[in-house]
């Protein structure tokens, strides 16, 4: 049976499924697993809180334990990582099969220390940006961060806003110009529409979080390797 | 044009190109770029010292602006990730096109930081350990390092010496028993073939460091991202 | 109106709420808040693997909610801080009035480097130890652990084992000789009645969770501080 | 015997000593040990260089000897420390009972570890934030930092300086709004008094060190735990 | 046989080698090694691409292996520290002896970690930086690191721009009052002339990094300690 | 008139004194500055303890100033560093001039990051470690030290215990094989004179603390280099 990449958009908002959608398209190929990208209908319409982030965890877990026999590797696709660790949990028992699981923020992150020697974060709100911090932190890479940025936009917001990509250059330049990044992550999943105007905009490398974990599901797919919690 | 991704095994030792060509063969999918590995004439048969390591720089950077045009992304598949920003750097000039190079030793580490908590190095010699820590504190990843543990062979012994899976399955078992490591990472091109035997010995999930950046090139090849210097 | 200090196991354990109840009844001083113990009804009868943690979340969330208008701080006392930044978050809201949220966890730990120059844990289970070094990472403090080590005994079997106080003394005399530690934090609230005992045979400080995180949720009570998110 | 937590100003400013007076003075509890401020006669007016930090440890540990027999706690109450491991090392001795031993600077960074994200610090003059960040790598939580401000006024200075306050809210605009924390310290206990009219400018919460310490010293003092070197 | 300190410009540009010799003059003694500057004939004018500093590292090579039988210590005079665990792995060769090896950037470093709290670094270039990162990284000294300001000049430019001295009093003004820099870095050997009236003009230790490292050259003879790789 | 670096003896000791003097005979060039040894006469035998650290910063103090006027640097030579920011701060002072002060364990560990990737340490009690500890914190540079060991004598009994010589072996063999340390820090002035059969036995780089501080110190003198506090 053919295994399926699932790309889970843990907000329940279709416009940013569909970016995701959008985003990830170039890594469907013909001989690769499929990718399918899903809409958590239990989610917020955008997770911008941390009590949004601990909603849709037990959610993601049922979700996920019922792809699971169908599943080539599961991406949780927003960037506050929600439940990454109990998701890994559940996916690493061993019937039918462990599954591998990636976050984006964290795939993003791993991504841009490729591509950069300073990473600076675009971030959604202010308030995003502790909880930003402490996942580097988690992850054992502050010494590589630039700083971050916040546009002051909701998830809501970025999709429609007329000023969203303004903002975004805006920000991406004082991460690059002030704190000196070269490298820069957007930090939501409703961003991805504008990674290549944004890359252009500051002729340094940007890095869309979704595309980052769904790329290196791919790998994990194409080479069996489940990984660990 | 479909482009081809260049995997360079930089020593000149056609067995550890054959176990590189044995390891990314499912990373070749219909739809996706072409996938060449090629050893670098001008290696030495194994490279293990400082001097090995500089001795293959300026080979590896004239093989690669003969690649260029042709290429989707360069990967540098000797742990010691030989050159890897001098090639990055000639590389990221516009023309004709910008490629991402990858180097295995870093790949590696970014996708074990993906598959556990503290990741383990198998060394092939002891004098390897100082060159990978100067590595893992340029990468600033040394806090998620457990250790490395050697095993005291030559590259070219580590293909025929029948004790090597032996000597490296005792090597991962001290990394996580002892230093306390969930992800170990073989830390030598030449150990691929041992993948394995030695993660299901072992317990823990196993990094292959050609896999792990050919997977990347994958992505980014997919991605059309081309990275930063 | 007199106001109180919740100290609520998130476990469902009443013999761990009994434990507790014992360490911190020296911390009810006349003059000062009131201090309640209670169990978190929804909980599972041990915290134990990350699906344990993120399944008391939004239980946590219901009651702290409800309690906010009584509280005088709120004291999570479970070793894995579940929910500590959304339940902080909750109770900054200033209606009706801000309130204090400690975690045993950190608590612990800010404690403990004020006691010696390197923190040695003891965990339950060893799938404890990942969970703890992420948390270590988090708040930025990896350079003064001196390690772990775990007992390898479940939250239930801590009471009535009859070999707990010995295993952890083993393990606390492997922190000390081998790994350097100069202060021993108990690595799980169900640990509490052994905290005596486990510094008269270690001869270093021994830092008992809920304890410590009591105590600061008294300063924080009394001097009317009420904190950040 | 009721036994008695001493406050020491290591200088000799008694406008100082009584700041602190009546910024701990809610930690005064019926059921709690007494608490007393002391001035040390033999310190200087403000302790501002590195010489006066050194000149006044033997003093301070002549004190506290003495202190010793009826001590529940000690707080050393400048926020350089001064000290802080010697005066551990007298108290720590088993006759008649070990001490625990608060210094205000490391209490106030323990304390502010658990309000937020990253600490912002406002400094008396430019010279204390060397001595500050020596202090800061000592602890291990640089991570943690967002930066130092001084207000370049001597300890004297602050008490009758009329623009004292408007100075602290300067500073901790600019670590808040440029440097990103979102908890303040106040870099000296002669800033005492500025507390809450500071908090309430800033909107984000302020860490008076000598209110921490002590709430520290009266957690220490209940539960009889005398602590390490 | 006296021995000699051979201090090698690996760029071949004798205005840069000019400026080294009249930097370490002060270091000749009476009953001290003989010191001796060599231009590296092969080196480029300047070294500023990390395509530059790969194009030394064999020349270097080849060349300290000629110069060992009479060597009494090695400096390797460009910031870029090119070659520098290559060249001490080939010195460490015990035939006929063992020769430490200094790098002017390491070196320069290390002397400022004992003249001040924070380093800054004025580079000539802005792709300087990221290569100096690297470097800190890989000495894990990061803690200590103000910050970086470039003057945006070349090598061959520093010697005859007019404007290059009141570029690194700019340079170094933003360090020292906005990154908090209290120790100056000069960071390329072609600066060596301007240490005297950047000092002055910024009131603050400069550190001339050809001068660090042959100083600890000259101990190192002297102390016929030879050190390791 | 010819100036003179002061290495100063801050204990009593006068065979401490003596293995100093003779340690650092051969940094005694014609052309350089004269050195001599002193020993503080109001210094403990040896210094052991926080309190024996802090008895003599003021002395060191008082006899720092009065030899300012004729001194080229001064070398503080005790491994605890007593006093180096108070000495540095008096010796910082215009009048009559600046004058270089350098602590031999921050030399020593300087020294060690040319010599080898990672330091071990052997310290005298076990007591002294966390001493060491804060130090290497306060530097920044705990990611390149490998660990320390004590042999268990004091100062006194250095040089008389006929075992000394073979517990520094062990404890040098333990720092090599078990944690690492590619290079060695003898952690007491009190050893000079085992650092040539140390180094013999143990086959890496030993560093004796009062020879890297002299040699730091003469080439700050040469170099009329001040430096900061």
């Amino acid at each position: 049976m053919q295994k399926t990449i699932y790309v889970i958009n843990p907000n329940s908002n279709p416009v940013v499924t569909a970016g995701i959608e959008t985003a990830i398209a170039r890594l469907r190929v013909a001989g690769g697993p499929a990718i399918e990208c899903l809409t958590l209908a239990a989610g917020p319409l955008g997770i911008q809180s941390q009590y949004d982030v601990e909603s849709v965890v037990l959610p993601l877990l049922e979700l996920t334990r019922k792809l699971q026999p169908t599943a080539a590797a599961i991406v949780l696709a927003c960037f506050s990582d929600p439940g990454l660790h109990a998701v890994r949990e559940a996916m690493a028992q061993p019937a039918p099969m462990p599954v591998p699981v990636l976050g984006i923020c964290e795939s993003a992150a791993l991504t841009a220390l490729s591509m950069g020697g300073r990473f600076g974060v675009i971030a959604i709100m202010p308030t995003s940006i502790p909880r930003h911090l402490r996942n580097w932190g988690t992850m054992g890479i502050l010494d590589r961060l630039a700083g971050e940025e916040s546009i002051g936009m909701s998830v809501a917001e970025l999709a429609t806003g007329a000023s969203t990509l303004e903002r975004m250059i805006a920000a991406g330049q004082r991460l690059r110009d002030v704190k000196g990044a070269d490298v820069i992550i957007m930090g939501c999943a409703g961003m991805a529409q504008f990674r290549a105007p944004l890359e252009q905009a500051l002729g340094i490398p940007v890095v869309e979080p979704s595309q980052a974990a769904t790329a290196m599901a791919l790998g994990r797919a194409l080479l069996h390797w489940h990984g660990g919690v």
